[in-house]
């Protein structure tokens, strides 16, 4: 059979359109015994109303949108996972849009949104985006939206996101007591507000302990794996190379691996490696490595009840009057790749 | 300002909202004068047409949906890049639904993908889906379908998969060659086909090449992690224990890991592992991981293609004149987990 609509419905109850379509709605003008036929004959075809045309009508879509660069880390699909579970609870449907940090496709996807797909959205930033126009379009539909990890200052939005800055000095830290004497820093894109914070923990840290005759290298990082994996090799090649290394995110660090197993290099014992990473088989490595745990599953619960706590306030100011900011704090897991030798 | 809609082009422009409608749908009872204003004042305000009310009159939402289990493994990222690639060259936004494993969850996507959100389904069913009558009422909508890596053999469509038999065939008889002489299968949900394959895989290579003294045992894993590490344990404490595991799956293979961690059995000298599997960091285990590499980029390709195929076909009939099934090779990677000590 194909599907079942208001046409088909009216058709095989010998009654008209507008009737079913009233029936369906609980008017007051179709009587009780009505009703209770049409909604014995919907319920028994499974009739579905048409989203698109019922969601014009209620403007509800019962869809959250989840907007994030990749999926193929830990700590995204943990988000994913968080916010998947408070949209169940309050009957909605998660969709999910990757960016593939890729602005020109961040802006395609904020367009798309914009016409009613979806009745909020959560969003973490591309590592190309700086200017955020793509996305205060987005915010001026009224459409109610929520930052987590990844933000921009430029726009007043609640946002739940971990304590980069303090984690960046902890994790710097960390390196320095376990005996490295020059760690450099491995950067993701200097754009991204969680690799500013994060870079700035390191610095502040160098600083603290390392006042005079300090070593300060900031190797930077992008998109393409093969590159990354030479550009730490290169490092590790120079004559000043570092004995430690804080990796921004879970993939530089794996390009470090890469590049001390190409050189014979030994981790702890050559050089120490700690990074952000919700990586599941990080004890498993060769050797395990010390990581900063995101609170991944809860920044994505908080973040989609953040959004619900909008959405049901009926979100028609522009301007929320509290702007919530909500910081999760993240833990420092020790593991071989930072062992004193 | 505002979202811009009809209304507001034509109050701006003192013209009546149908007038608008028509100019911008280019209609021939509208002036070219008055086209270029609507259309001037359009580009400028980035009028965007609701896309519900315009998908409701083309029935197109330029739109694919992918129905998977889960993004927290490399295999279905990976296909997610695949789809993605060929979307966005056919000007697709790709929207992604997680089933987590289960039933309940996929029936509820089904139902609200039925109301016209997208143009054409690509899934991989869950390891609860048994019953695919969901699916079936999502087909008979006449929306086009295609399966990948997990397919229903109760639905005529499209599906593109690996090899799964031949390559379970393949994984065994590597541990067999490698001196195991009590091969255990760890086994995902029984419902699930690429289990089905990969397990007969494993009977017949044994059958072929230990016809007597045959030592045969299917450990059946679930979706609880803690619950898989457990019966590993369990199965390698008992007195007949195997000295290699062959795992569906790469979390079955990282349970596998944990157990003997937890048992101090040594990888490969005691227990020899293999899986399929596209972890990234599969070479930086210790000791790195035998794998069965799936193109998963490929199969994703393959899939949103033949999807494509179906949607520039018109796709009118219930019944397509050819189903195709395609089948991509898997790749045997021989690393440490089973190597001859």
């Amino acid at each position: 059979m194909g599907k079942v609509d208001l046409k088909a419905l009216a058709s095989i109850l010998n009654l008209s359109v507008s009737t079913v379509s009233r029936a369906l709605g609980d008017k007051q003008d179709i009587g009780e015994s009505t009703k209770k036929r049409v909604l014995k004959l919907a319920t028994e075809l499974n009739y579905q109303p048409n989203a698109q045309a019922a969601s014009l009508r209620h403007r509800k879509s019962k869809t959250i949108g989840v907007v994030l660069p990749e999926v193929a880390n830990n700590f995204f699909s943990l988000v994913i996972d968080g916010i998947e579970e408070i949209a169940n609870a309050n009957g909605y449907h998660v969709l999910v849009y990757l960016t593939h940090e890729n602005l020109e496709k961040e802006i395609k996807i904020a367009r798309h949104i914009q016409n009613g797909r979806v009745d909020g959205l959560l969003i973490s930033i591309s590592s190309e985006t700086v200017n955020v126009d793509h996305l205060l379009e987005v915010k001026n539909t009224g459409l109610p939206m929520v930052f987590f990890d990844r933000v921009s200052n430029d726009m007043k939005i609640p946002a739940v996101t971990t304590n980069d800055y303090e984690s960046g000095f902890e994790a710097t830290r960390h390196l320095l007591e376990a005996g490295c004497k020059k760690v450099a820093y491995f950067s993701l894109s200097q754009n991204l507000s969680i690799n500013g914070k994060r870079m700035k923990g390191y610095q502040d840290a160098l600083k603290k302990q390392k006042p005079e005759n300090m070593y300060q290298v900031v190797l930077q990082g992008g998109n393409v794996h093969e590159q990354n994996v030479q550009q730490m090799i290169s490092l590790l090649n120079s004559e000043d190379r570092p004995d430690g290394i804080f990796a921004c995110v879970e993939k530089l660090a794996i390009a470090t691996y890469e590049a001390c197993g190409c050189l014979g290099l030994q981790i702890p014992k050559d050089v120490k490696v700690i990074c952000f990473s919700n990586l599941h088989v990080a004890s498993l490595l060769h050797p395990s490595l010390t990581t900063i745990r995101q609170p991944a599953f809860e920044m994505g619960k908080e973040a989609a009840a953040a959004l619900f706590r909008i959405l049901e306030n009926g979100n028609k100011k522009k301007e929320p009057l509290t702007v919530q900011k909500k910081v999760i704090k993240s833990s420092l897991i020790k593991r071989n790749s930072t062992a004193i030798i």
